[in-house]
């Protein structure tokens, strides 16, 4: 007998049919004789409906009332579930975040977890129950429901996991693993057997839509197993863990793609001490999160820096870069939106000096022209065209793992 | 400057518009140097909506999780209703039944409120915010969130106005006031200025359905003044309270009619002692309500008894009768649904004698034929053919009125 934390998401909930579907998968875990705590999200569209209802009120809605409001999507999910599993009289009870004690910080819409009280919980497992707790929501020191923002319910799940030592935790979702490449997009991708925490948190940021970082994070410090898998298919998902026996060959554990992203150069910089930090100083302060940086060898008297954002941020790298022409003592500012971020991503990477090369070796078979790269320990980065993403993700497999 | 708790219905919450007005009727009062407790229904249709949802998955729903479901509301529209005050830069703050204090029984879907703690209001007061509250709900000793049936929001607002020493509980309903008679079928009808807890007691439990019962009894019990008024015109409503001044003549204060009722004749009942004991005894564990009670005078060896319960509990009453027939040893039991409930009522009765003989000569007149009577020191009530009731009305509020 286990313990054994389970998380469906909006699309798993969105209507009674999907509901009853999920009610006999977490039934099924159940009666194996393990205990069940689910996390559930919003059904479907309630999230969105619930916006735009308070979008007509108050388009600039203090975040507070914004939670109270928004807290409500999960809270019908959990109760209709229980519902679900009541009629096939398996013993189960719903609970809110404020009701299992999820402490967050104040900050509404996007709190981070302090704390969890699994008390609650644990008496209710004692009982025999399923525990259904709503996901995305806590509650802060003046007493307030808070949500957790993009990601919050995988958040939720990985943070209740770890309170109560839970065995496994496992995700739902649409795709039924972690595949070393978009299998939409790339027909020869392979779902993996296992991946690590590391490799999926390199993934995850790089567009692969699976899990949010924010919860890979947080099972990697606490070491808690996770299981990404399908609600549609019955089939063993992707197990995310520390250490992944390299059973399979490959060194590279997948291929991603990520479009959200623009590069911006701010060309004729002089070239004095201090100018970077300049740059990247005023972008931190306006919370502009800069991912690949590259300062290109300097002419005599000048150089130029170039770095990516993501595609939302652009607008307001662009403004405080403006407003600080003179301090910068820069030539002029120039944004490429049209641009993609491929990456290979593996732990086996570090003892393989081949496999940037193999990679650029795709590219240029395939006729892509590299713009940007970047690397670390285990990841590789290139800034191209966006027109060309597709047709570089598919260059790059194949020659991995074909 | 005074303590003033509102409450608004769920039509008046209905939709960005009319919370918008709402919203303007509450910050009105704020702006008058008042503090502000204002209790909210569900948005118009979506307990209705939540209860097809729930019915959907499980039409035997456990109670406890209905209310969990039901509880999200209440909590929506006070989240939109203090959008739309912050959107008028006036400090609002909105908080469910739990984080209020407000303690009740355990029983889902009916709970009683045990204890409300007013400590969370009271510090909002005093940082001058708007206090908006969640109507119909509360928490139960083992920390779970329960509703309080039908009435519940009223309720919730008189609650909160006795916890908080209020100087006035002001219901906003479709109507503008208590009037003699429904004005939408008698068009001689008059809004009251004034009207006593027990007259309005009365009024309610006959069908004028403005406040629902367990909130005027809660008032009368803590003797806190209730004004009825319409969140739709500016004019002042009609005050409920202990002592009413008798400034007008009348010694009625309202003609009634119910057709939620039907009449239930045991017929050839043993004339022996404690039949009527046998009877109502079961009726009370099944939990039927009986009103009117009418026991024929006995022929030598066998009597009629006649009752009138709600329509819904005929049903009820029926099976419970016919299973017990041996017991209870009568002959057949008659159930008519075709009936309706007329009544008069009126603190000044008890000084006037000839208040039933006026009634009952404006039936006669109107050629209205009555099945039973029912009087209390209050109230006259009559029970005849269901289709002769607005006729009936009309003619009774024409002989006290005109």
């Amino acid at each position: 007998m286990a313990l054994i934390v389970q998380k469906f998401g909006g699309s798993s909930v969105a209507n009674a049919e999907r509901i009853e579907h999920v009610a006999e998968i977490i039934t099924n875990t159940y009666k194996r004789g393990n205990d069940v705590v689910v996390v559930l999200s919003a059904q479907g569209d309630t999230t969105d409906d619930l916006l735009a209802k308070a979008f007509e009120i108050n388009p600039y809605a203090s975040p507070r009332e914004m939670d109270m409001l928004l807290a409500t999507g999960e809270q019908q999910s959990i109760a209709l579930m229980a519902m679900a599993i009541g009629r096939m009289d398996v013993p189960v009870v719903s609970l809110t975040g404020w009701q299992v004690g999820l402490e967050t910080t104040s900050t509404y819409g996007a709190a981070r977890i302090k704390k969890v009280s699994g008390t609650r919980i644990r008496e209710e497992l004692d009982r025999r129950r399923i525990v259904l707790v709503a996901g995305f929501q806590g509650i802060n020191k003046f007493g307030d429901q808070t949500t957790l923002g993009r990601g919050g319910s995988d958040t939720t799940a990985v943070a209740l996991a770890v309170a109560l030592k839970a065995d496994l935790c496992q995700i739902f979702t649409d795709v039924d693993g972690v595949y070393t490449a978009d299998p939409r997009k790339v027909p020869g991708a392979r779902k993996m057997q296992e991946v690590s925490f590391d490799e999926m948190l390199e993934l995850a940021s790089l567009g692969a839509q699976v899990l949010h970082n924010r919860s890979v994070e947080m099972a990697k410090r606490y070491n808690m197993n996770l299981e990404v898998l399908s609600s549609f298919t019955a089939e063993p998902g992707t197990i995310v863990k520390e250490a992944v026996k390299q059973v399979e060959k490959t060194y590279i554990s997948g291929v991603a793609s990520d479009k959200n992203v623009a590069r911006i150069a701010l060309v004729g910089v002089e070239d004095t001490p201090g100018e970077a930090f300049k740059v990247f100083n005023l972008l931190a302060r306006e919370k502009v999160n800069v991912d690949i940086i590259l300062q290109s060898i300097g002419r005599s008297d000048s150089k130029d820096i170039s770095f990516t954002v993501k595609k939302n941020d652009a607008d307001r790298a662009y403004r405080v870069l403006m407003d600080h022409k003179d301090d910068l003592g820069y030539d002029h500012v120039d944004i490429n939106q049209d641009v993609a971020k491929v990456s290979v991503v593996g732990g086996g990477m570090v003892d393989n000096p081949g496999v940037a090369a193999t990679m650029f070796e795709a590219l240029y078979e395939a006729h892509v022209n590299i713009k940007m790269i970047s690397t670390s320990e285990i990841k590789i980065s290139v800034l191209i065209n966006k027109d060309d993403t597709d047709k570089a993700v598919a260059a790059i497999h194949d020659k991995f793992f074909s």
